[in-house]
């Protein structure tokens, strides 16, 4: 029978008067001290962050809440409607449309980034990387993330804000550079003003934060269940699911039954 | 065809230049102020926490995190082995164990909480409620909910301490000292010492914070998806997964096997 | 430390030449001689079905598939539009909405079946039972499950077919008779008449069939997910998701700042 | 504002007194005849399938049942020991962790077999196709899908029986040959014996029934979540999931308090 290696974890063990997390006494080093970001930070890292870090950390995890009316909140109140005794099943649902279409993006932005310069106290030319960067998307003919939007057009508001508050915080640096340097290179080459938007200045963050490669996804994945808890909250309120349901239905309904006796 | 009510919604709306969100503009009075748990506290209730509401909710909050090798972490880190493309699906499959056996502790303290106290301002004999509620619970053969614990033994050591941030920041008011009350009458009647544990704890605070009847559930929704997502990055990083399955697959094999071949 | 029981399954087992299902050779016994529903049955029982429990058991999976665009298909639908990697997150977003509201009705006729009448073979009364359980709905002010329908009135086309299908295969016994029966005992003492639904006769064909307690619902999930992939596979060829989505979104954000920048 | 197109579906649709799937009057075309599976191939093709059809996409569809403990049935199993209230929920969470590891095998092989012959019935020179095949995959150092197996060795004894049974049926053309030729190629070019696996034959199996490309991955879905339901029916029988619970916990909290209160 084969060999199987011990089971081992860090995140986190209880004893009958101590529960360790992360190798820290959640009691009596985190209860009352830590936030809900910093330990989240200390989720993705192992470590806690200092108050400048967990300033720019908070402004990623909120922006990454999303609280529009999106296909992932759609299907949070819709699957609300059919089991309203199980929020966390209809969280779920919601998280779940989270996939490349509309959650990849700052995922792929740090990737991008890291590609580029994976070592960001090395010495670079900026703009000589930025042209790489736009080069070699265009040959492979493939979408350089992060930049323009679909709605929030000519700029993102939240981008310089963002941006301001990495440079408050000190971690408005290479990375963050090189992405509005491709911005930039991208205007010149095709003439289409594109500048970074939300979802590129949070892949750029991310890097400039050394965080893991899962850490986009991975906030966007706790921000999203907080908005999605929202959006359930609302809907227990002032329901709007069934209308959603409903008018759908009823189109749907009307439309094949007049067709289809029509001839 | 009948009339449709108009879809409305509170929680976000975006125009090119603006976001919205529970009303305030996201860019201009949210981000680089609000921290992660404040934005959870206005999904929740649709007003920012002040300083003393924030510092109880952060302890509810990562209290409800529960960073040790749960079903949930379990199930999430093999939903990971099959699906590593899929974060959010891993996290998701974790969420879904949330249920009554293990999820519904708080929600039914703050109910019961709630049901002998409707107005925490009214003028109240809280000894005369606890031995009411301890005797409707008797009387249904229903336990009690919020007491004892299987692990943390004699007191839950979460609970103190989650008092005592309750205290400095004036929120341990009458729904603990209601809760405390039924742990003495149980103590009492019963002989059985079961104090009140961690759930019980949020359970009351969630009712001193007035938070909606959704939060208890809500707030561990959110909670449990940061700590998924560090048994994930963990994962991605140290793998245990593979050994966890493949332990009981060769048992379950084995088993079958040789019972059947011993005949 | 605790004495672990040994983990045991009897539903299958893999060895390099043989796989067991349920206690048969999968190759040599199964394959090309059993079909999906009779699997199927197989693990609902543990043992293969007759050619009339499995015409029976067919008319009840495939009238639990609901084609309609229900919100379990629209939430299906929305899921795959954030997310079209993932066919089998989609599926699962929709099953999370098969909750109290629309998908429990068949399992609680069952078990009013069987409260009322525990063994099938008994001496018994259906008219007596009828009313008992009619009555003792009555009292607690519960609904009597299974009854009416808001859309197919006066009667669900879906029911006398399912009973002849039944009938046919010699099922139609005590269990449809006192569904039957209740209905006849609502009518005459309220006045309405609310013949037995789809829900009702599957409910009552399950106990006939003496399916096990988790047999509704578990047919219901698989038949669902029967009916969701194929929504999807319209979904990819002509794909209204984004419309659902579209109109929503902007409906909201149109009344949001039309209402706001009207004062 | 946007000008939406309406909302057509052919799915499904409801009248008082009809129910239409597909073009199809449920009740008086389908009701009593159709079996689970060929309502299956309905929802995948548009069309019922012949009765050849309908072996061969049974044998298919339940040779993706997979009953074994597979990392998905432990994940059912886990969610239903924290939320035994949603069976629906714990099937959910089991098809998330159908992903890119261990569900997408016969999709890749369809896709191979497709793209070498998108024409099934033009002229062709089969083992000049294999070749080409296996040389593509060499060049981009990419594992052909769909050979060899981790415990069915030497070969995987579902894979000759599936080729049977499309023979019988008369479905065991060009995409069947064409993947034995890619197996004949890869044992002569490498060496390593690497017979077809039950999940090459599948894909292939998928292009010679013309099902679409979603199939492989659609059937796969609602097999497998019969598998869970199964798997689920056993675990209230026979619980087992806490024990996988406490043992894994159990190891990791002793070797957490050991290994660090050693120092």
């Amino acid at each position: 029978m084969k060999k199987h290696p011990p089971l081992r974890s860090a995140v986190g063990a209880s004893a009958p008067d101590r529960i360790m997390v992360y190798g820290h006494d959640f009691v009596g080093e985190l209860l009352g001290q830590a936030t809900l970001s910093s330990m989240a930070f200390l989720a993705l890292t192992g470590r806690k962050p200092s108050a400048n870090e967990a300033r720019v950390f908070d402004a990623i995890a909120i922006t990454l809440i999303e609280h529009g009316m999106t296909p992932m909140a759609m299907a949070t109140r819709l699957t609300y409607l059919g089991a309203p005794e199980s929020l966390q099943g209809a969280v779920a649902a919601g998280l779940l449309g989270m996939g490349t279409r509309f959650g990849g993006g700052a995922e792929a932005v740090a990737a991008m980034l890291r590609q580029a310069l994976p070592d960001a106290a090395a010495a670079h030319d900026t703009q000589a990387l930025a042209v790489q960067v736009f080069e070699s998307h265009a040959a492979g003919k493939r979408p350089l993330p992060g930049l323009g939007h679909n709605i929030h057009k000519p700029i993102d508001p939240r981008t310089p804000k963002l941006f301001e508050i990495a440079r408050e915080a000190g971690f408005e640096g290479p990375y963050v550079a090189l992405l509005c340097a491709i911005a930039d290179v991208t205007a010149d080459k095709t003439g289409k003003v594109l500048p970074v938007n939300a979802t590129g200045a949070i892949g750029a963050l991310c890097c400039e934060l050394k965080l893991p490669a899962e850490a986009p996804r991975g906030i966007a994945v706790f921000a999203r269940a907080i908005g999605l808890v929202g959006h359930l909250v609302e809907e227990g309120k002032n329901p709007i699911g069934r209308t959603m349901w409903e008018r759908v239905d009823e189109e749907i309904n009307a439309a094949h039954f007049s067709e289809n006796s029509a001839g």
